[in-house]
Formats: C-alpha cells, sequence, structure tokens
C-alpha cells in the first residue's frame, strides 16, 4: 500500500512554500532543493494552484505563496485531490470484473478502513507540518534516515 | 492509494476456500472461477499457505484447505503479509533521499493514518467475509458493480 509520488511531491512543495512565507518560491528552486523532476513539481503545482492552495504569480518577479493559511490547507484534503483513486481492489473501481462483487463482504471492512485512514489525516493541517527554512539546507544525504511504517498491531 | 492485487486474489483465494469447507479446492479451480491468472493465485497461494492460512495436499486427490478456522484469519494480518509493502512516502522505506527527512513531521500523520487503516482491518476475520458457494456461479458480467472507495470527510 502506497501513497502516489504525486501525493508525496504535494506535501513537500506544501511545506517548502509554507516555510518561505515572507517571499515567493519558484518551482525550479523547489525542484532543485529536493532533487526531483522539475516537469513533476510543475504538475503538481498545477493541480495545487487549481484547488486554491497556491497562488502563482506569472512574470519575471512572480512565483508561488501558500493560497490559504496553513491551518486551513487539510491533510486529509489534500491527498483525497493529489491520488489519482483509491482502488482498493478491483471492484472499487472500473473496470470491475470480480464474479463475486454483487456479493462480497470485502468492501465494507474496507471502505472503514479507507474511511478511518483519511479521517486521521483529516485531523491534521499544514500548521501541524511547518518546519522553518533553515532545515532545507543541504544537500541530501545518501542514506537518509526512515520513518516508516508503523505496522504494529494496536 | 491501493492495495496491491496480490492482496486481492489473496482475499478472494481465502473466500473461495472458506466457501467450500466441504472438500479440498485447486488453484485451477480458483483461477477459473475468477478468471485470473494461474500463476498469479498460485504465488498468493504459495504464500497463505506457508503463513498457515492455507493447508497444500499434494497428489492425485490433492488439493487446498483452509489452515485455520475462519475466525482466527484476521484480515489486518492478511494484508499486512500479502501487502509488499506500505511505503506511503518516500521516506517510509529505502532508498529514501529527502532532504528533510531528519525533520518533516508527515511520517507522524501517517503513521497514525496507517495504523488506523490497518487496526480497522484488525477488526474482521475470514468469517466476517464469508458467502455460501452458490454465489460463484455464472460467468462475471462485464459491468460488475462498484462497490467503493467512499471518501466522504467523516
Amino acid at each position: 500500500m502506497r501513497l502516489t509520488t504525486f501525493t508525496d511531491y504535494a506535501l513537500r512543495v506544501l511545506i517548502f512554500a509554507a516555510a518561505h512565507d515572507d517571499r515567493q518560491v519558484t518551482i525550479t528552486e523547489i525542484a532543485q532543493t529536493y532533487g526531483i523532476s522539475h516537469g513533476h513539481v510543475m504538475k503538481v503545482v498545477q493541480l495545487l494552484a487549481n484547488a486554491g492552495y497556491l497562488k502563482a504569480t506569472r512574470g519575471r518577479s512572480g512565483g508561488l505563496k501558500l493560497g490559504a493559511l496553513p491551518e486551513d490547507i487539510n491533510l486529509g484534503d489534500v491527498v483525497r485531490i493529489t491520488e489519482p483513486d483509491f482502488r482498493l481492489t478491483e471492484c472499487f473501481g472500473p473496470p470491475n470484473g470480480c464474479l463475486i462483487s454483487r456479493y462480497c463482504k470485502v468492501p465494507g471492512p474496507l471502505n472503514e478502513a479507507l474511511g478511518a485512514f483519511l479521517s486521521t489525516l483529516d485531523g491534521y493541517s499544514l500548521a501541524d507540518l511547518m518546519i522553518d527554512d533553515t532545515k532545507f539546507r543541504g544537500p541530501a544525504k545518501p542514506d537518509q534516515i526512515l520513518r516508516g511504517p508503523i505496522l504494529d498491531p494496536a
């Protein structure tokens, strides 16, 4: 089970913009800082701007700023729009050819689990994820610390 | 966000074996019933047998049976072993090159959300997913009903 790289990058973009809220940031700067693809960041920025989470200004002195207060950028909402789908099993989204779809009892627990996942994220906003701008001074080391997953039964 | 086809098929195999608990079932029969790849089902069966969820008997009269009572086959446990990883973001598993890993506050909410997802599934067992053997008759129709995802905020 994974989130897409798209969601990962969307969170990084928002965290970067939040850390530099005294000025506009650029796609090139974000891509270079994280060492990730410029094209990918551009697509992420486009979606975040369409959703109102970023505000883009064109021109020589243009750039990106947060389009809302960090406390109004809800983590669950961001993930709902950045993930292309939540197709946990075949019957969650077309095409679906599973013979037992009509009778199967798997979707109940899976929808409940998905709801629990998203509800948890709904409890957080970008304000909870903020770090200061000094944390972006690099470079990234080859062996960065791992931060998950935690799979222990509750 | 998706579960793998491997997990999807693992659940189908267990549901099929549970529905036919008066006899042994075969990989060929499972693959044909669901219209899915024989090779894929074989790999799924191998893992489920290694985990003790299925018991395989070799030979002409051989086949597969559940290796435990349905109520002892926990849904969360199954998903924990059938998913190859739970790498929600880059920093969840090697390789990780994200510059801000050491300071980033994203893993907290993500681990909590993953925990909520798996804890929900921990509340269910194969006994909750059982359907009777009549539900496996008849060819799958091209447009099967969709069963998810449910994305409403809680």
